[in-house]
């Protein structure tokens, strides 16, 4: 058994501090945790009575005796899905993030999280992290970055696309890099000027500002579009942008409808593609490829406290966030 | 100078007879046309001063002196596409649907379509009709088997899959043809039993009347749905029968929007894939397999007159068409 410090969401929203007690069963690791990223799922969770946090990145300590490939003092991390059953069709065919008996943050698990000093995962469904990624950017690579990847890498875009990304945000200003690095030309639309510089810094070719304006120009059309913003965009601004036979990605949780002009998307043979996080294999390929490529996340610290994760998350709802949040353990 | 009979819309929906006067280039060739199909898209332009019909089989009569591969007497047909510029990405990639300068059935050529006793097209944009394929069963094919065929056959259904085809009407009937010739598995969903003997026949599994039903229910998710109805389904309903990774193909042309339910495409990496005619290659690969297979689309025939083919757009709009209208030459 062991007992560790944990951070929930409550009722009324507030942030409580808690412990959760864990048997270790013999496939399992604990976890140090030493970082964790804030995503805004989290931010749907915070008045559920569980842990929050799921962009894990820590070392391991001690482990179950049936655990293959680690060791203690491992770098290793962990994200948005924690056991699959292996043995469904999408499970077999590497796409076990949509296994029926999937167990996902925010569904299972409710006792524990990142936002906690200690962690227990099958080691199957933790990452090692290379030696050449500090762990406070591996960790927003562990949701939000591997989204982005996920997207990037699993549906069709090639070296040689155009690509656009919505929103230089968490998961915008990863998307940005890894598409560059991917060799995509990277158009990029954020509400104002201000994030231009750093959005061309990061790999982009061309920027548009898109607060206010009518009508949206840009040099050429996008075969791939890809909407990281936590705000479902205007489509009828968008759609004329995307190529004949392009692909557009909601990266965001959303609730509600998607509502989307009718005849454009038959007439263009347009294709709107729900994306999830990354399966194990995809999610292995972007930590390699990461760090091969140098490509880190723009962090805010935040200490691992009550305070400094309800300062994190206050200063993400308001939009200030440049460009993930990742709170850090004492 | 060739001038010839045609059949076109007008202001007030009545179906108009009139003539054409065209120039016959060196490219193209002159059809005798014997036998239209009636599409649902005919309709669309029923009240605008064109000729209606583009799913056309006919004899070549006569052909320029550039025309290649075609002789006086052979069985052609066409469709949807009338032309495209042969040198953009789209077309060099096989894609010409979706050239940017396409040349389409009611924005272009508005002077001649299938109903009519000729019409002149360049050589590249028609097709042979193999003689195991009668020209009347031909004539559906054009677009309605088209449609079905590229929907199938080009974004990633394989033989191994699991189909739901949505409504039996001119392109459904074709769509479980197909999908079942392919070695797929057919789920058909249709408002009453009244289609299910047919349905069975034509190479579906399984059968669901969907009138007043609150929910669907069948043995096995699919993992493509192809939708053929002319009215948007309840989405609510359909959704949860994909299986995760599953496509939906809204195939129908229609108008408003497109309005889904956001957190389900999400979670199951769905996605809704626009599909239009096919590109020429799969139309010929459409018209071999059809041949080979003897999937020929089941008919009712109206005499090419005003009365005729008002006739058959009234059973077309009133639902009573089993499956597809053809006007047939004198």
């Amino acid at each position: 058994m062991v007992t560790f410090t944990v951070f929930k969401g409550s009722k009324d929203g507030k942030i409580v501090q808690s412990t959760t007690t864990r048997d270790m069963k013999d496939d399992e690791v604990l976890i140090k945790v030493t970082h964790s990223g804030l995503c805004s799922t989290d931010e749907h969770f915070r008045k559920v009575d569980m842990v929050l946090g799921h962009e894990g990145a820590g070392i391991v300590e001690d482990m179950g005796p049936a655990v293959k490939g680690f060791k203690k003092g491992d770098s290793v991390g962990w994200g948005y899905i924690h056991n699959t059953c292996n043995n469904c069709k999408q499970c077999l065919n590497g796409r076990e993030t949509l296994c029926p008996e999937r167990e996902l943050f925010g569904d299972n698990d409710h006792d524990q999280g990142s936002f906690a000093t200690h962690a227990i995962w099958k080691y199957d469904y933790i990452f090692k992290i290379d030696e050449r990624i500090p762990r406070q950017f591996a960790a927003p690579l562990m949701c939000g970055g591997a989204t982005v990847f996920n997207a990037l890498r699993s549906f069709g875009t090639k070296s040689t696309d155009r690509v656009g990304i919505v929103g230089v945000g968490g998961l915008g200003h990863l998307a940005i890099q890894f598409a560059a690095k991917m060799g995509c030309d990277v158009v990029v639309f954020s509400g104002t000027d201000s994030k231009k510089e750093e959005a061309l810094k990061l790999g982009a070719s061309e920027f548009v500002a898109t607060k206010g304006v009518k009508e949206l120009k840009i040099s050429k059309p996008v075969d791939h579009l890809f909407v990281t913003t936590s705000f479902k965009p205007d489509w009828n601004l968008y759609l004329s942008l995307v190529a004949p036979g392009g692909t557009i990605y909601p990266l965001t949780i959303a609730y509600g409808d998607l509502t989307v002009p009718y005849l454009p998307i038959i007439r263009a043979e347009l294709s709107i593609q729900g994306a999830l996080v990354a399966a194990r294999q995809v999610h292995r390929e972007m930590l390699e490829f990461a760090a091969q490529h140098k490509i880190y996340p723009i962090i805010e610290e935040f200490p691992m406290t009550v305070e400094g994760i309800t300062e994190s998350m206050k200063r993400l709802e308001e939009g200030k966030m440049r460009y993930r949040g990742v709170i850090v353990a004492p």
